[in-house]
């Protein structure tokens, strides 16, 4: 059928057309099938909506992704992508081939399975998990699918931590010592999706974090190292895509986890990576048995493509450091890089940082860059390059002005402080969109308190948040105590 | 945030909101988010898309499922509904209790649910399946969410095929038979999605099948029976928003099946309902055991809704009838009605009535009310009833002029007449939206043919259609010969 095609400013993700009802009818489409559209002698693939007034019979609206059409087009129904029939065999279980995985990957890449399939693809792999031979081969794909960096330096290194605990702000202090050994560091972190913060929004307390490669490469040369946020720049961009679609369902399979963060790695260029299994209730994974089964994972397929992947298996059944939210782990960040902070986050950061060092065969220890102020200098260099201010001091930090402080009901031991209890106050209080809200932990796991010591004190920079961050803290209780003749942990 | 809201005629499924991009960043949402929208003291929910241009800063646009709002509103970020928590808990094979299900099927019922969730909770069922307590309380859900039918007259009974057999128009027979009986029978199909031709479609050769429920009541009050489109009546509207996510990905889960055609049933009214399970190669359900086990489950949830469900497993490694296509199905159910027609069609079209008659306690037999025309005649006026020709003969059936010949290419025995291939067949030539398209089987699985014995003929409405199912046809071989000396279905 031959229509005039129109763009309308309309920013689907999935290249959307939208056609008259009596249209769509004598070309036998419905909502959300597939239509080939030739135009000026190249084939594209658009998702059908269908309107009875918006666009006029013989019209054919595109939305944003298909801007670039306009005039007179061919439009015949098109068929299901075979990638189609791919995601359908790894729902009976049958494992896919590398052709397989690389034509689901290529569809993801430009947008062509409906949000229908995308979520058929991350289910199975939920369900049905994936061999270390899919892994490869589906972070082979999703490397190739975008761009990739490539450096001078013989070593470039990364670090990475699968995440679930709160706080545990260690990359500003292991990428300044790590780039102060001399190693090659692109570092590219993430923003909070549940969290109080991402890496990339505590960073941003200090500098610029929305950089472009080009950028990246700039700040690299001059100073080893980089903090950026990753979706700033176009590695592994099929990641970004899965991830959408996972994340309303809190699904995050083990399998393509790993194909998420090798892929970015493996994008940025680095060889030597170190990556943070934090275990235990309350984290992503459970238990010993399973942080080890997913070291493993790492291992093999870090060496069948070509990095040399080493796991640190570490305690993340409460939070690291003391600050939660921006500003607040932003403090706890320059506490550490200046000799002091949270006993917790700068030995985890050393013990990281050392195992980096040692895969790069550094001769020196990150308790000696950390203690002679090497890091540190390291650290204000990185943040000039990113446009921010290398004589930061934490006066300079945002702190929420309305503050109010959560209190023991009873003396005794902290028996549990929940990672996913102590963020959500932490966002209630405003984090991390407004960078001085979180709150500061005056506890950890086995204190002894008494009645009305202050366990934690929340910040935000409006009454109402601090209002709605305290009541929900009342009501959840992201702190627990126990008496000190108490055992039991539930009565059932 | 307050903005000033516009109805825009696109007719998305979901009730999606169109936010200008420096909103969205404001408020915090990204698209595919769910937002509240207060408007007149009611809160509704919207998904949300962007927009540079088409929408100012301020407003907000609203699609056809939202087009009653209109004017001030205030838009918030919306929590994710508590069902998503349940799908996940389903993709981890966790039985769902009655309210969990429940509020699933509301939400799908109200559009509430992205496709990904959708999808989701399909694949779910597909992977983990559903135990015979969730089907019964989806099966009741699914009711619940849309229009019920009742009835005065006390047996109401119904038929159903879970398809994938080609041909196989035993509806058309079935119907009249039960309606001259004295038994209510309202009939409500479907349209072929990926076959030559639906139920529907090939009553709509004879009559209207698009009745609502206040014209099916008439011609039930009339006639007993009806033959309609299911898709024109509101029951168990949640049945077909899930098979819109189902047909893409070719998920037919059988506990999802089970639970989409007793809801179906339960709604229009039925408590006596046989159902045909084709089993066999190339059939939905592949061994004797899988369509035994499918019957069990269809009569323990049947009884837990207070209806008698009775299966027919049948063969269904073949096509049944010799017309493929609206027309030609049309042509065979006539010859049958009239005493001839293809002896499959009619003994199977009996075995199933006297099942349904005697379900319903009736003397007569299913070949007495063929033999003597009392279905004939119950026929005629039920197509008269739905504003068709009472005097219609076969010469008044569309069939295509444009006909081609597909011959054996050796003597031997037919081995294998493939439903899906001999569809799809039917479709190249044009159905089913070309009522005169299609093809007619000459042969049956196990008949002797010699060299250049027609297998079947193709009839298209134009030259290019035929041209094409001829290609298919020959490419792909829906009916196979096989020498009378050979064993091996296959070297491998």
């Amino acid at each position: 059928m031959d229509l005039y095609a129109t763009p309308i400013d309309i920013g689907t993700r999935a290249p959307t057309v939208i056609l008259n009802t009596a249209d769509a009818a004598e070309l036998g489409v419905h909502p959300l099938d597939r239509v080939e559209i030739q135009h000026d002698g190249s084939t594209v693939v658009g998702i059908v909506e269908l309107t009875d007034e918006l666009v006029d019979v013989g019209e054919l609206a595109v939305t944003r992704p298909l801007g670039h059409i306009d005039g007179e087009v061919t439009v015949t129904i098109a068929p299901n992508p075979t990638s189609a029939s791919s995601i359908r065999k790894k729902l009976d279980d049958i494992e896919l081939e590398a052709d397989e995985l690389d034509a689901i990957v290529t569809d993801i890449k430009w947008d062509r399975l409906t949000d229908a399939e995308l979520s058929a693809f991350v289910t199975s792999i939920y369900t049905n998990g994936l061999s270390r031979a899919e892994i490869v081969h589906l972070t082979e794909s999703m490397v190739a699918a975008g761009e990739t960096m490539t450096w001078d330096s013989g070593l470039v290194a990364d670090k990475h931590s699968i995440g679930g605990v709160a706080g545990n702000r260690v990359t500003p202090i292991v990428v300044p010592i790590a780039a102060a050994a001399g190693v090659t560091i692109p570092k590219t972190s993430s923003r909070a999706v549940t969290s109080a913060a991402g890496t990339a929004d505590t960073m941003e307390v200090f500098c610029d974090v929305e950089l472009d490669i080009d950028e990246i490469r700039d700040v690299i040369a001059e100073t080893n190292g980089c903090m950026v946020w990753g979706g700033g720049v176009n590695l592994s961009p099929v990641d970004d895509k899965i991830i959408r679609v996972e994340t309303p369902l809190s699904l995050d399979p083990p399998g393509q986890m790993i194909a998420s963060v090798l892929s970015k790695k493996k994008s940025a260029g680095s060889s030597r990576v170190v990556i943070d299994i934090p275990y235990g209730e309350g984290a992503k994974v459970h238990s010993l048995d399973a942080a080890r089964e997913m070291a493993e994972d790492f291992d093999r397929v870090g060496s069948a493509l070509d990095m040399t992947v080493d796991c640190a298996i570490t305690r993340g059944s409460q939070p690291i450091g003391r600050g939660i939210g921006c500003g607040l782990e932003a403090r706890d960040v320059l506490d550490v890089l200046q000799g002091n902070g949270p006993q917790d986050l700068r030995l985890k950061s050393i013990n990281l940082a050392d195992m980096l060092l040692s895969a790069c065969d550094v001769d020196d220890t990150a308790a000696e860059i950390l203690e002679d102020g090497r890091a540190l200098e390291s650290f204000r260099e990185i943040i000039a390059a990113q446009n921010g201010d290398p004589d930061v001091t934490k006066d300079d930090l945002p702190i929420g002005e309305y503050t109010a402080t959560i209190e023991a009901q009873r003396s005794g031991l902290v028996s549990n402080a929940n990672n996913r209890l102590v963020n959500e106050t932490a966002r209630r209080a405003g984090a991390p969109k407004d960078k001085g809200a979180g709150l500061t932990l005056a506890v950890r796991v086995g204190d002894a308190v008494d009645e009305s010591s202050v366990l934690f004190t929340i910040y935000a920079q409006t009454e109402e948040k601090l209002d709605e961050a305290v009541r929900f803290a009342r009501q959840e209780v992201p702190v627990r105590v126990s008496g000190p003749d108490e055992a039991l942990v539930e009565r059932y």
